[in-house]
């Protein structure tokens, strides 16, 4: 009797990973704490607290206060128990890191790199960036405990494959994860900006519950926390607002085969192809910030003129989603003034009075970190998750490092 | 040591309302079962188990299989323990009905109401419904365990108070829960396109964590199911896509006081008013849909523009969300064939491929039961949610009917 049906949900149920989430999340607390929270005995608290102990990800941290005998012990999660590793590739510009068992760098770097040059390339750099930084944290490759990486392009997060991504050729259905299999620990692989809305979400917004990261740079994306949680959606395409069609007019062509895309006519590529039209020197995103930033009237036109398509966009956006916060991020958003103020006045113009009333629409604080912070805590937040760490207790996890 | 945090995470822990869990979702379970799934002690188990059964909620139902000796008493769920109250207040027409536990239905009533005579109308009447579905039905309102109640505008969920709702005059701010005080149960109050979001949800696509109900009646509105759970947004707002822009036509003015929603062309009330003005007897969505079954080709021609509008809006609604599947109600899905049409040309047009390669468009099966289904649903979860069947049980909870 039970089945399958009952198995799924006997996670809900106490083990040594959810005394675990207690001991993460919580303020620190002792054995007798545990017992009163979870109302298990004794025995059977001490017993998973010993293993927790065992695997090294919970240390006994000092003493607690006490009625008469000895003071019991306070117990803590163990930061340093073991590393993560970080990855957030760009399309042209990548950002590695080591951080601790909370998300906290210990070793980063950023290069440029193109995605274009295939799997092959990438990964092999990859490898050898993380054994560069793990030795630069003065740790070693025994001590990782899981592995977060970002993409631009969509992925089938179950397992790490990109699907169809339109810019990075080569990657359409490559096993990111297996290329790390000599790590023998979990590899998780997302978009990236569901990352960066990860990361700002973890970092400075956890009390929203649904918050949108908009990436403004070459193109346009966005990432979505639902219930705090990454909404990926059913395909993990969702956050595609790039091509939602922003105008009739049939000159606007898109890379994704439609006309009026906002992507084809605000994203930072197609600003840098209309500048240069203009005479201007201008090939890239950051050349139209460049322009924007020295006071170039028609660079500053565009950028507001960008941010009000955006605008258009996100104004239904909030219509249909309600956040409480937007958080722009992305090349273009270095020149935040002047897209900022296309973007509200647009949005608070076209929203529902009800739906904006509270929505606060702000620049990203971690810039172009929001990647790596995201790609870390994804790791973290699976790694310790109470099903997880049953199951690697299970199995004899132990901190050898 | 702990508070408000672990006070907070003990929910997740085993409790009575845990169990009966366990003993409403899964498969029948007996006490040894129950022991095995959840490792707690037999004297915890016996403790909870009795504790449920002497709620009403959980009753013997047979005997389980044993290896010897007296064979162990089966455990299930009691959809007859008590019953629920459940309301769909539309615009002009709500259904009402007495529900069991499951939400099956017991009695149910239609009828034709105008929301706008206000909440102290609407409401007396609504009472006195309750009273004879209750007497048709056989049971009292002791029995009663908790309201579940749709309105047609925004609510804040928290305290069931309609909010700014532009269609119910006199109910801005209402508290809706305090007139059903008498029956000292939760009483739950949404947004009507939300419950009917919830049930067609629950009666026909739960293995779909992403699904977006469109009602296109007089207005057009949207409820949105993400990861298994109603989204209503930071402001109960969520899903308003009705007023996102799709004409720059500056004479196409809604009531919201912006120009170019999509309601203001292609709702159920602006095709009766393009109707109308052609000389057309049109005043409503109904006559929309009369005419249009009846084959009068403006009324077909405007249905079929009404779902390219629609579906403008559907597309950025797929590339931002990424649905599994999207299900279309209220009067004008009465002419499918037509709306559908129009729908799906320009869903499948606009959409990411990767978005839409496995979206379903279909029309509600529910039809007009949706709302109250939804709304019994939304009343059960809550009710018998693990952290509310504890506090009911505290509380010495018992079903006297």
């Amino acid at each position: 009797m039970g089945g399958e049906r009952h198995r799924a949900q006997v996670t809900a149920l106490p083990t040594p990973g959810l005394m675990l989430r207690l001991i993460r999340e919580g303020s620190p607390v002792t054995r007798s704490d545990l017992i009163h929270l979870t109302g298990l005995a004794r025995s059977t608290v001490g017993q998973r607290v010993d293993a927790l102990i065992a695997s090294g990800l919970v240390k006994e941290v000092g003493e607690g206060s006490s009625t008469g005998g000895r003071p019991p012990a306070v117990l803590a999660f163990d930061h340093g128990a073991g590393v993560i590793l970080a990855a957030d590739l760009g399309a042209t510009h990548s950002r590695i890191a080591v951080t601790d068992l909370v998300g906290t760098s210990l070793a980063e770097t950023a290069a440029d790199l193109d995605i274009s040059e295939g799997p092959g390339v990438v990964l092999d750099w990859l490898e050898s960036t993380f054994d560069d930084l793990l030795s630069e944290a003065g740790r070693s490759k025994r001590e990782v405990r899981g592995i977060g990486i970002g993409v631009p392009g969509p992925v089938e997060f179950a397992t790490g494959r990109p699907v169809s991504p339109p810019i990075m050729p080569g990657w359409d259905g490559y096993p990111i994860p297996e290329r790390f299999e000599t790590f023998e620990v979990p590899v998780l692989v997302d978009n990236d900006v569901n990352i960066m809305a990860l990361g700002e979400y973890w970092s400075n917004w956890r009390d929203c519950e649904h918050l949108m990261f908009i990436k403004v740079g070459t193109g346009i994306g966005c990432g979505i926390m639902a219930g705090g949680a990454i909404h990926r959606g059913a395909e993990g395409a969702a956050g595609d607002i790039g091509h939602i069609r922003v105008t009739d007019d049939p000159t606007v062509v898109c890379s994704c085969g439609n006309v009026g895309c906002v992507e084809a006519i605000a994203g930072g590529g197609a600003l840098a192809r209309q500048l240069a039209d203009l005479g201007l020197d201008a090939a890239s995103s950051r050349d139209v910030v460049r322009l924007a930033r020295a006071g170039n009237p028609r660079a500053v036109h565009l950028v507001r003129e960008s941010g009000r398509l955006l605008g258009e966009v996100l104004a239904a956006a909030v219509n249909l989603f309600n956040p409480s916060v937007i958080v722009i991020g992305g090349d273009v958003s270095h020149v935040h003034e002047q897209l900022f103020a296309g973007v509200r006045e647009i949005v608070y113009q076209r929203s529902l009075p009800l739906a904006a009333r509270h929505l606060r629409i702000v620049r990203s604080d971690l810039d172009d970190r929001a990647g790596i912070v995201g790609a870390a805590i994804m790791a973290i937040e699976h790694v310790f998750s109470p099903e997880n760490v049953d199951a690697a207790i299970a199995a004899g996890m132990r901190t050898t490092g």
